[in-house]
């Protein structure tokens, strides 16, 4: 099941009915990735707009609110179609699981699919991708401790590079930007497209590790935007935050792809434990 | 209809069912304010979070996909609480309004809502208001040509003063920066709350008017979080875009109250017609 198409296979049985497995492969200390599941859910709700809306293939804008950490086995869909544009198609998805005899919903999210031909011109201006040493200069997420690699199975999924500059918290020394970066692919080398951006928008770690909080960080509300086609290879990521107090962050992240253009973007409300001052 | 907690007022009909009247006086060239709309919305939806969760007050998360331009009239609000928990309740809401025979969807949004006890601390990093003149030298928006201000009745709703450094649009010389700044409050001094923060996120003219684009910027998808109560006075808001490109620009609002506290962060996804270089 660490097969990212695999993962993202659904079996439709209804109108608006999916079934779908969510596999440990993809899970971090015991939930499986939000990535992964907006993703997903993506996906799902994609099959539904397709069917009428042949154009709109990319998920151009999508928000979730999340509702309860996801678990390793099976899981529901439920999607609808609420408006189709011209330039835009809109609808709803919503993720399920059976657990100690309730159905609870995990997250559900609002998406607004069109095509990206065009999206890259006429281009009035972007945020440059910062400049940051290549891949292989980079620090492996593979060659951290053995223990920490076992509790994170999604660290098998992606080949992640940071940039040692922001990799600091891994040794105990943040560099207290509340800044991390670097370079991601999918570790079997399954091509990036439109769709995987939303997983890639989140599958690194916490920026808040960069703050040296080095607890999870549940994402509570994620809203994302799909700017253009990612050209084959490397994509580059850079996450930041600028506001944390109170047990809530922002999470912005930025992605582009190796030529350099800005493909997506995100920012993200999530919990995070700050360490009391006293 | 001038009056914002007149534009709030809703009548409840049924089970997750409230009528509301959207004014004319809250509109921009003929379209009532997002803000205005995100605020209503919010406000509709809290009732039914209130009546269980009395601690959920405010609008912690708000996500919404704008499906059509609302005007002038009656409209439908539908409500539903997906989930009730310790420290989020989170709900959807749904805006209709009856046009040519049809029943239009204007919006939908996913909201969670929250207290705002305990969210100022502990406080880790919060990013600083920038300095600008006081609001009495700043651009005051109602000394605008009167043409222009009849075709913008929002104008008359709100106390807008712009930092002269970003209104050179308005003389056709925009800074080409990308950014807007500057203090708002309700013109008739009505208190700032934690749910108008909705309104004051999306109340000011379109940030790409600062690089010279003076056409309506609609929004496609608005994420807003709200992060602490306001003091009472004025608020101090930056717009800023990086990215303007294929038909599409992100546009990031912060706001903070007059002590210097950020109260409220917010990205969305607006249209806008970008001229062609050739």
């Amino acid at each position: 099941m660490g097969d990212y198409d695999e993962a993202l296979a659904v079996e439709q049985v209804g109108t608006g009915e999916w079934t779908a497995r969510l596999s440990d492969a993809w899970s971090i200390g015991g939930a499986v990735n939000g990535g992964l599941l907006m993703a997903l859910t993506a996906a799902t709700l994609g099959h539904d707009v397709l069917d009428g809306s042949p154009e709109h293939v990319a998920p151009l804008a999508y928000s979730a609110h999340f509702l309860s950490a996801s678990a390793d086995g099976p899981a529901t869909l439920r999607t609808e179609v609420i408006r189709r544009g011209r330039s835009l198609t809109t609808g709803q998805v919503s993720l399920y699981q059976e657990a100690g005899g309730r159905t609870l919903e995990r997250l559900r999210a609002l998406v607004g699919f069109g095509s990206l031909d065009g999206r890259a011109e006429p281009h009035l201006r972007s945020a440059p991708a910062p400049s940051i040493p290549p891949p292989e200069r980079c620090v492996d997420s593979s060659t951290a401790p053995a223990d920490f690699v076992a509790s994170v199975p999604l660290l098998g999924r992606i080949d992640l590079r940071l940039d040692p500059a922001t990799a600091g918290w891994a040794l105990g020394t943040p560099s207290q930007e509340g800044r991390m970066q670097g370079w991601i692919r999918f570790a079997d080398d399954r091509p990036v497209d439109a769709n995987s951006l939303l997983f890639f928008l989140d599958a690194l770690p916490p920026v808040a590790f960069d703050l040296g909080i080095m607890g999870w960080a549940p994402t509570l509300e994620f809203s994302g935007h799909v700017r253009a086609e990612p050209a084959p290879g490397w994509l580059q990521v850079e996450l930041r935050t600028s506001n944390v107090a109170g047990g809530f962050m922002e999470e912005d992240a930025t992605v582009w792809d190796g030529t350099g253009r800005l493909v997506a973007q995100s920012r993200q409300l999530a919990g995070v434990r700050i360490p009391d001052p006293s």
